[in-house]
């Protein structure tokens, strides 16, 4: 095993999962080796507190005149269950058939990791980087970065930057580079009803009280017509309308036909909003997901109770120019007015992001494709993402850069379930991306 | 404490939950001890396996000439979870404010050893019974009673019986003694969503395919319509209107009014089927109830999934003619039909029972009527249940006699939930029941 394999499977193998309080001690843990790690690369790195879990800088010596760059990772993971799914230990990385298996390895360990690693061999190598360099790598994307907006309004200065490139999203097929110039955004809830005082038996009373477990499904019921459109009033009104050459761009875009979705997903058939591929149903058109649905005995066997409360997690997808807030406030209203009779309901906004939309053949754009195009050999695509990652939107907005968007995890990454994995070979690829990256953002600086 | 709660108490502490493969030792230690304490006053008793949990026998010295009187009970308890709602551990009897806590106590140990410990004393202290008594104990009522029937047919000779009695349903109000002469019957499933064939990152394929937890919230949804009346084809069909004198007798019943169910279950609002009392609700109306329903991230914190699979468990409580079978049938088909675009159904049948109807005035109803009224100083009513012993279906299929059903528990007794509870006067009451009621069917031979 490569010595840059060995780093990485150090790095995932901190269960540094963010939205677990138990998980706290192994989140900082992470965040301390980050620090070790880019030090021992020769840059300037410091660990930050915030209400959360730190934020870690790393810098080269910026000179003036330099184009300064800033790139951005997370080193938080996403929660492991169901762990009887795994084939190998979440937190034992694993290479397998050419491919590294873990959590956290795709989303977002081994892409931010190979930034570092290229960076960090240039630097060793030459004694400098072509441009002045940040990195930036937070500990909060999977509950939504709550306490990055926060620190970027308050270390503005010191993370002043041209333009901004993240590793976190995908590519549309093994070798086939992949730029995203779109992201969508995300609105979170949690919804309680609550009906009983408490478990009740279904016999003695069934029939003459609502039974909340039977509510939360019409209330979910109401969400989406049979043909899968969403029912909240106003929730299409800010949907911007795809362009026309983007649909043309994107009916040529390898791997992501029909059956490329049926195969990757597993689903019995496609499902979605009519008169849309699924391309443009997930990177385009805004959604309505159920997360996660509870209520009553669950256990083996059976249990004849009307349970006292269910829930609902909902997520919501968001599209330009869809504003999260306004998309949740329609949300909360539908819901309450939607409540099935003889419940009550709660609504629990959790987190959320703006949608993203940018130009791809800004300067930096095709200096991002000509990085990509070198770094594989091979014609970059330009996509949107239908992740999304909120960040970007502030840093827009706070930092006034733009960001380059340049995913190298497979469509089969199973980033968020049971068995994530990542290629070795996109691992190193991401190396001589980085290095590719900061000498073509280096001469546009001429331009 | 009187002997005869320490006793209770004794059979409290045993956590016989017959749906959890992880208590059979359980139950069966459960069932030595019921043989035990019959063989300790005189009787003569048997333990008999079955392929599930044993059945206990005992019986006085029967004489020819004498009514054959056969008494029913069920040692077997209900899950206890949610565990952290109980105010003190449901398998450590406690005595506060002059009623006994513990899983079981109403349902159904406290009114079976009330039987037990009747004839027994009675036994002690005269040597004999006025008729010829077996007593039938299972372990698997809470689950269906899978194997009391083909025991019953095993064992026709020997169980051969003129009338049975059943001390295991409740009483509208505190010392309103209760005779139940019809009871709900019940058709149980539990229905599988499956979609993608893994959890799927809900950002990068959300608007692509069917989320099963969505679905099966529009499966829910199917079941009634907005006034809660069922929406399975032909669900009402063979159900048989309440008779005039029926509404008239309930009418007048106290402790059943909306004001009564609505303290009693602590729900925001009564819920219900229109033009009918929450009593004739509960009583003598079907229901469609889920008792459960998971799919997905269920934890803290939020995880932006598309499950792979989502379940509901249904139960159906039945009216007379309604028949458990063809149901199950009327389901299975409406819920297949039913099942959205995009994820396959699977719906695995449960436990069922018919519903059952008989004549409150018949000779034997007649003498339970009297010893009700000698056991509590007070008139009895006669009402229909709303829960479902199935097993007495059986006994008039197999065994040709009718059953009594003698309640002596609570509406608030919190059966089959947390905090479940039995006042100690009813089950002094049931002790008291059960030697009324002996003597007074003795003289129904003579009739």
């Amino acid at each position: 095993m490569t010595s840059d394999l060995e780093q990485l499977f150090g790095f995932l193998r901190f269960p540094s999962i963010s939205t677990d309080s138990r998980h706290s001690a192994d989140v900082r843990a992470c965040a301390r080796w980050l620090v070790r790690t880019a030090e021992d690369f020769g840059f300037e790195a410091s660990l930050h507190d915030t209400p959360g879990h730190p934020v870690v800088l790393a810098r080269n010596v910026h000179r003036e005149g330099r184009l300064n760059v800033l790139i951005y990772g997370h080193y938080d993971v996403q929660p492991v269950d169901p762990l009887d799914l795994w084939e190998s230990a979440p937190f034992e990385p694993e290479i397998r058939d050419g491919r590294i298996w873990a959590r956290g390895c795709a989303d977002n360990k081994g892409q931010m990791l190979a930034h570092l690693i290229g960076a960090g061999k240039t630097l060793r190598e030459s004694g400098d980087l072509p441009v002045n360099l940040t990195f930036l790598f937070e500990g909060e994307e999977e509950i939504g970065s709550p306490n990055l907006a926060p620190f970027l309004r308050d270390h503005r200065e010191e993370l002043a930057c041209d333009v901004i490139a993240v590793s976190d999203t995908g590519m549309v097929a093994p070798g086939v580079p992949t730029m995203d110039y779109g992201l969508r955004g995300i609105a979170c809830c949690e919804v309680i009803l609550r009906g009983p005082e408490r478990d009740l038996h279904s016999g003695l009373f069934g029939g003459a009280v609502a039974n909340p477990a039977t509510a939360v499904g019409r209330l979910i019921a109401s969400l989406h017509d049979a043909d899968g459109r969403i029912q909240v009033e106003g929730f299409y009104d800010d949907v911007r309308e795809l362009e026309a050459w983007e649909r043309e761009m994107w009916a040529k875009v390898p791997g992501v036909s029909d059956g490329d979705f049926l195969k990757v997903t597993g689903s019995p058939s496609l499902f979605g909003e009519k008169g849309f591929s699924p391309a443009e149903q997930t990177w385009a058109r805004p959604t309505a997901e159920v997360n996660g649905v509870g209520g009553g005995y669950q256990g083996e066997g059976s249990k004849t109770v009307i349970p006292a409360e269910a829930m609902v997690k909902l997520s919501f997808r968001l599209v330009p120019d869809q504003d999260p807030k306004d998309i949740m406030a329609k949300v909360k209203g539908h819901l309450e007015a939607h409540c099935p009779a003889g419940v009550t309901v709660e609504v629990v906004p959790g987190h959320d992001g703006k949608p993203y939309l940018t130009d791809p053949n800004s300067r930096f754009g095709k200096a991002a494709q000509e990085a990509l195009r070198n770094a594989f050999s091979a014609e970059p695509v330009m996509i949107r993402g239908g992740g999304s990652i909120p960040i970007v939107q502030d840093f827009r907005e706070i930092l006034g850069a733009d960001t380059l968007l340049l995913g190298l995890a497979l469509s089969d990454a199973q980033i968020h379930s049971p068995n994530e994995n990542f290629p070795v070979e996109n691992f190193e690829a991401g190396i001589r991306l980085n290095r590719a990256l900061l000498e073509a953002l280096s001469k546009t600086r001429d331009v």
